[in-house]
């Protein structure tokens, strides 16, 4: 953890000077007088200012051009790793275990300090959130440290792969800290790749929020670990914030779920149904529709192809952009249409070309919310026809990467469209 | 009109031996007896069926094979174009221009009968929805008659320089009857193409319905009659149902709007923001955000070049599909990132190529609601240094219509970027 987090040249100078550290308490003599404790900076170039918290939870930037004075109070509490492990251990509570992908959860998540871990370990979680080991002792494991835009479908095998070898394992959940701009799209695949996972498993992320001073992280982490230990499901979920307060955590069906806003803290959404769990301080709410929760044999199937193109239809869409496809080895095509489900009839001619050379065709729809719905307009007829396979209510990203994961279990389209219209994890 | 639109082989026959016509009268003695408006049916290959619209307003599909008898009570009314002429004109009224672009609430609107025209001529629709001469004189032109999915940009330029000759007629306002599918489009295009417009625009659609048994176009409409008589506003609006109820319309303004849901009647939503108008029977509620209706001077720029992709990114996206948009004459790109704008670093190389081949490229979001932000994390930082320009809240659609008439009105890279961010018609 470094003690000057965030800070460079004129403010780290100042810091430097007055022997004052990131999670310090610290009183600052400015045109007021500051009492608080020492924040890292976020933003990065900005070199004039030093961020303090202060007792009423809110981050106040002070330009350090106007302070007079610098106090340390006191420095930042630590305790060392033994006497943190004697704290945790608790044999009567159930074992869960964290695996850290990275992302804001991974790199920030002290909520009481905002100091930022570049990865975390269970004695940094413990210290951080103190309240998860009055309910679970929580072992912890750094899979990789990517923010989630980073993330490519071998990072899902590579999740899908630790899990798979914890299926046997005595834990009573698995928490998957992870970046929140590609989350769904990771859980959707673990739900095709681990169906029937014996063990429920819980993706948490943290959003950056601007309107609250605290972070969401150890909100999202204690409420998931309450879910993972209390609710008995299986299932691969998204557990994150319902809105910018923080009464109530949602908990989303893995196969069903968007983040439909770039910044708020409730950005994720079920889409077309209610969430599979709502979680309050005093209780957890199960969603009633048994579809949600149906638990298969576990039978993994750990393959991937990532050659499938996400075409989202408009107007004035070349067909010339999708006439390569089948060139350059993709397997399947799924099709963001408008409405029920349709593309102009400019495109029939290089779907039929794509269907002759043998890929499989799906249809959603870029409304998001909604079934597809290809008999009831002439041109929904024309593309089943053609050969597209309406898709019903499936999300197009939860479609996608579904059609990679079949397609990296068959190159035979027939069972590819076997597979797509089969619902595996309560994706229709 | 067709007198047995929808019917063929033996529901036909039936119908012809019985001399039943749509819109008739009828009683229809099968296991039970029914009275009612024998309807046309939505549905082709079905020839098994009949339809009657009961008094309770809800439709009921008879099987033909339990038919014994059919008996026509009396004929549809239908009066002289004449007497419609007549009955239509009141001088004192606004005058107010329908012109019919096609979709289903031109090929469908008598909402009391179900009877359908292939498009709207006056006559018929105030014979169709009687409410309207109360409020307008309503004149009506075909433009051409295709289903939204079908329409491409040559088609919202046929809208435009339509409009654009209209400039300075007496007309109060101009309804333009479209398909559902890509209005949104349309009202985008005509929201940049025709800026500061001197008459209010709005577009106005029918979702096919499975929820009520009466279509919603007729409702649309005169909601969106009165707006246009009664709320003195310019701009290019979209007009459609608020949800499944009838008791409220909403007026959404071009550029912020998105079809939401395929099917529902309030399918269409102002994106991270309240429609521009709400409108119930007593009264007609303004959003009070000025930037809605701002009213610069009138200044057409009838331009748009379709040469422009809409990468929406996930992971696994293969940068090879976008390598060539160059040599394909493209001029831009529209990505919809992740999060707060932002694409796997797997495809700076290629956007670094097409950033010196010169196209704009543009950041748009695919959570859809909220502002992209690029100076948080990393990857927003790298993608800026690539020249990726950020769009704010611009929804990704608005977006590249935007773009398409930004790169027909210039080929210059840096001119396409000021007119991009040029806050032209509320997009920002």
């Amino acid at each position: 953890m470094s003690e000057f987090r965030g800070y460079s040249g004129k403010s780290l100078s100042l810091l430097k000077e007055n022997n004052a550290k990131v999670g310090d308490s610290i009183k600052i003599t400015s045109d007021l007088t500051y009492t608080g404790i020492f924040m890292p900076i976020n933003e990065s170039g900005d070199d004039s200012h030093v961020i303090l918290k202060l007792k009423s939870g809110y981050n106040v930037g002070i330009n350090i051009s106007e302070i007079q004075k610098i106090e340390v109070i006191s420095g930042k509490e630590t305790k060392s790793k033994e006497e943190i492990k004697q704290q945790k251990e608790n044999p009567s509570l159930p074992k869960i275990l964290l695996i850290s992908t990275g992302g804001t959860i991974a790199s920030k998540v002290d909520y009481r300090t905002g100091a930022v871990t570049p990865a975390l370990s269970a004695a940094e979680l413990n210290e951080a959130v103190p309240e998860l080991a009055k309910i679970a002792n929580i072992d912890s494991e750094v899979l990789f440290s990517e923010y989630s835009e980073n993330l490519q479908p071998e990072h899902w095998l590579k999740i899908a792969t630790k899990l798979d070898s914890l299926a046997n394992s005595d834990y009573t959940g698995i928490i998957i800290a992870h970046g929140t701009d590609t989350m769904h799209y990771t859980s959707s695949f673990l739900s095709f790749a681990l169906s029937g996972f014996p063990i429920p498993v819980a993706l948490v992320g943290s959003q950056r929020s601007s309107d609250r001073p605290s972070s969401d992280a150890a909100l999202n982490l204690i409420a998931t670990t309450k879910f993972l230990t209390e609710s008995n499901v299986k299932g691969i979920f998204v557990v994150m914030h319902n809105d910018s307060n923080d009464d109530t955590i949602v908990c989303h069906k893995g196969t069903r779920v968007r983040k439909n806003h770039t910044s708020k803290r409730g950005a994720f959404e079920t889409v077309g149904d209610n969430p599979a769990f709502i979680i309050t301080e005093n209780k957890i709410e199960k969603n009633m529709d048994e579809e949600f929760f149906k638990n298969p044999k576990y039978e993994p199937k750990l393959n991937l192809d990532a050659k499938v193109a996400l075409v989202k239809y408009h107007p004035g869409y070349d067909p010339k952009q999708i006439k390569d496809l089948a060139d350059l080895g993709f397997g399947a095509i799924i099709f963001e249409g408008t409405g029920l489900g349709h593309v102009g009839n400019t495109m029939y001619d290089v779907i039929k070309d794509a269907k002759e050379q043998g890929l499989f065709l799906g249809m959603t729809s870029q409304c998001l919310d909604g079934n597809v719905s290809m008999t009831v307009y002439d041109s929904g007829r024309d593309l089943l026809d053609l050969g597209v396979i309406p898709l019903e209510n499936m999300i197009p990203e939860t479609a996608l990467v579904k059609a990679m994961w079949a397609y990296g279990n068959t190159k035979n389209s027939d069972e590819i469209k076997a597979l797509m219209l089969k619902n595996i994890a309560s994706e229709f």
